[in-house]
Order: C-alpha cells, then structure tokens, then sequence
C-alpha cells in the first residue's frame, strides 16, 4: 500500500520576482510528510488565469489531494477562487455562508464589509468552507484542491483545519546518520546499500561547516525494522 | 518587446519531503527579475527519473531559458545529468574537460577521484561546462537547460557564472507604497488604477507588523514615468 500523493500549487507574481520569499510550501511538506502524505510536485506561478488553471487541472486529476497558496484576498489581482471555480466547470459567486462568516468579522472590527472586502465570499457552487481562525475570509475545498491564503499566519492556520479531513497513509520514518567524509567516498558503499533496499528512499545530502565536511545520510520509509537493517550495514561500511 | 522568459525545476526528495527548505528559487528569482528576464515558472520535483524528464522536456519548449538545481553530486540519488541527456536524447558519459577539472582538484585536496566522483564528470555530447568556483565539479548548459548543483553556496556561484552568458530585457523598475488600510478600503480605488495602466503590473501584499496593518502596493514595469503616474494617482487616492 503504498501513500496518498499531494501537489502544491503557489500562486503569486511576487514569489516570481523574488520580492516574497515563499514559506508556505516548506511548512505544508513538514506537515503532509508527518500525516503520510506524499508530496510528489509543486508549481509556483504567477497571477495569471490560464496559467493557474491549467496547473489545476493537471495535477487534480494526478494527486489525490492538491493545495493552493495565495490570491484569495480582496484586490484586483486575487483570482485563485475564479480559477478554481472555472477548472472545474463551477459557478461562483458571493455565497450567504461566507458573506455571514465576514460579516460577522467586519461588524466586530468596525470596518465596512464593503464590494472589494464582498469578493472574498466568492465561492465556488458545491465548495465546502475551510475555517479561517486568523482574520475571518475563508479559504474552501472543492472537490480534492483546497484553496488557502497566501500570507504565512493564515495559510499555517487553514493547514492545521484541514489535515484532520485528510485520509493519512503510514507516517513516514526517517533516520539519519553524520558521516564525515567525502560524498565521493560514501557514494560507493551507499549506492551497493540503496540497491539491497529497494523500497526504502536512502539520500545523501553533503554539509560543509566549521571547517568540517561531510553528508548526512537520511533513510526513510514506513517500516522501522528494514530502516534500521540499513542503518546497520551504513555503520559497518563507515565504522 | 517583452521580456525573455524563464523557468525553473528544482529537483531534490529532501525539499518536498520537508527536510531541507529552498532558498535557489528565490534567489534565482532576484537576480532575473535584476537582468530583466521573467521568471514564469517553477516545478518542485522528486529524484524520479520520468518526472524529470517530463519536466525539462515541457518547460524547454515553452520558455526562453530553464534553470535546473539539484542531483549533480556522485551518489546514486544524483540522477540530473542523465535525465538532461535523456530529455534531449543526447549522448552522455565522462567527458575529458570534466575529468579534468575534477582530477586537477581532487589532486589538490588529496582525494581520490573514485568512480562515484566521476559521476561528477558525466556530462552530455554538445553541452557547454559552468564553472564552479566552489567544489569544482561543474555544471553545464545543455540548449537552453542550465544544469546547476543544489548546494546553495555553489548554485549561487554558477547563477553568477551563467549570468552574464544570458540576453536579459529591460531591468523591471518597481516601486513600492506602504498603505496602512485594510486591503478591503484599498481594493476598490486600486483596482480602478490597474485598469487605466494595463502595461504595469500592480500588486497589493498585506502585512500586519506591530499592531499596525496594511499593504505594500508595488508597481512593476519597464515605463518609470508610467509607473510614477500610477503611482501619483496612488498619492491622491491614498494621501
């Protein structure tokens, strides 16, 4: 049995043009590989409507689950909900549970829930609302592609309302072992290692710091008992 | 004239599994956006020889240049340059110049340039080295396929190395309005201001720092003096 897959899809100009520096994608990998998900594929793209679409479409019909960032807000350049809605052939439009959830946030904040704040109660026709404990607009599931916030606090949050909803495989284990030599001559051993245990994934990622260098060998897989038969052999290779 | 586009994949399980986060894409994204060249795309992929190949295949086509990071080290889970080739359907094996490159430093540093670190020297008929001032162990630009290493401090080197090599467009100008409103009051009056200028691209990022919260209006555009009108009509709206 092998894991449910998952795909990310970012969405937004600025991560493009190096003015933001992405984080959402490195908090949802944490966070899906704790619940025994694979996350197999992510797309950063940018503000543009037959871009974010086809992306949509790809990987909806590829992964079992699929996850948006950002162009959920009020602005002119948030259309993730439109793109969404017309990926799956949706209507959309101001939704009365939505537009109560902002109401109620705006009333309490004292600002007007005006036409531009409206747009953020678009939502697609048979889309199920993902909870926004942050500052109130809701992000929504539709189908298996949930739609969340771009900024960090706000996308964390809907993360951590929708991971109960997902159907996790078996967690992921990993173990690492520090070896301080040359990738170059950990390869030989480790790749005669990776060949003995086809269904673990083993990885070598090389450090360099304080004068010192090396790899950090990581084995991962869902069955503790083979990851540590190779760990074992790693130790006897580099004893 | 628009700008030349591009694309990047970045390739490594240890990013999309959570264990190490990015920084390539971003940096990347900066110093395009400062040659004014678009980056338009970026895949996260796994160490998964289809996938990869499907990658560079689709984005080779479709942009100007692609930017690869990741898998050119010497174990068994550096399968980049093979990839390349195969997407290319170009020959591949240890090249002369490669070999070397890697002989000259490993003699230097005492090593001994096993057959996993001539890996490193794997490199397609017709592709052009990039130098690496770090490591040593090049990558190389086949077409417009830039292979670089995922090692930050070397990528960054080879980003630099390969700069200059690239037909960059006008450098984007962009400026920037701090507004300390909601979104919500901002939307309406600057979605209008998008509307009158359709060759600038304006965008509206929220921030919440202190207490205080609002958003950044950036005006992105080749045009300084279209992007100080926008900005003037900014002024009015917002004074």
């Amino acid at each position: 049995m092998s894991n449910p897959t998952a795909a990310m899809i970012v969405i937004g100009d600025e991560i493009l043009s190096g003015r933001t520096r992405d984080s959402n994608m490195h908090h949802l990998a944490g966070r899906l590989t704790e619940a025994g998900i694979d996350l197999k594929e992510v797309r950063v793209v940018g503000d543009e409507r037959g871009t974010i679409i086809a992306a949509v479409q790809a990987m909806a019909k590829v992964y079992d689950y699929v996850f948006t960032s950002g162009g959920i807000g009020p602005t002119h350049d948030d259309i993730t909900a439109d793109c969404i809605a017309a990926a799956f052939d949706a209507h959309i439009d101001v939704r009365d549970d939505a537009r109560a959830i902002l109401a109620a946030h705006y009333a309490k904040t004292g600002s007007e829930l005006n036409s531009a704040r409206l747009r953020m109660a678009r939502i697609p026709d048979g889309a199920e609302l993902i909870e926004n404990p942050v500052s109130a607009a809701p992000g929504f599931r539709l189908e298996n592609v949930h739609v969340m916030a771009g900024v960090p606090s706000v996308f964390e949050a809907m993360v951590a309302s929708v991971l109960p909803t997902l159907t996790g495989g078996a967690p992921l284990i990993s173990k690492t072992m520090r070896i301080e030599r040359g990738e170059g001559d950990i390869a030989g051993p480790l790749g005669e290692i990776a060949k003995a245990f086809p269904l673990l994934s083993i990885g070598s990622y090389p450090f360099q710091k304080d004068g010192k260098y090396g790899a950090h060998v990581v084995i991962r897989g869902n069955n503790e008992e083979e990851i540590d038969a190779a760990l074992g052999r790693l130790e006897v290779a580099f004893a």
